[in-house]
């Protein structure tokens, strides 16, 4: 399944903790604060307890936020992109492996 | 349609005044950078069209990116919320509508 992850914490330090763990859980970041990427639901559960801890041991509780949502490979294929279009959204969606095989 | 509208711009004004306009067309803020609501074919048209303009005659065309995805109400309403726990997805949905009528 696709994700979009994004976040608001105010700590720095817990901010780039986490931005790494995301990304090594074979996300992308697409912009400052949002990741986008393909993820197994083991590999999405095992994630979101440990971001709720590292929330809930290290964050802000009166105002870190991260939001997971769920998406369609179509959907990541058909993002309006505005501004740079840095983004391979086949690649992103995960649906370019077929190339390949 | 259910839309979430992100946004790595580098100008303070700029990101200022494209805020105040996805509001403006009735959107939400959900985090720093990240809105989320429902739009009309119609309004989203309009809204693209005003934001390439802007980001084309004011923005950084080397770094700054808005993305634009369509969601549906049921994806909005199951997002994973991970801290503070601010929002009201069924109100970000649409749904909640029905609850007046």
């Amino acid at each position: 399944m696709n994700y979009l992850i994004s976040y608001d914490i105010s700590k720095n330090s817990l901010r780039t903790r986490i931005g790494n763990k995301i990304i090594a859980e074979g996300l992308n970041r697409v912009q400052y604060s949002v990741y986008m990427g393909v993820m197994s639901e083991e590999v999405k559960i095992s994630l979101l307890q440990w971001l709720q801890q590292e929330i809930s041991q290290k964050g802000d509780p009166t105002q870190d936020t991260i939001l997971i949502l769920s998406l369609t490979a179509h959907q990541v294929q058909n993002i309006a992109v505005i501004g740079k279009n840095k983004y391979d959204l086949d690649f992103l969606s995960g649906e370019n492996n077929s190339l390949y095989f």
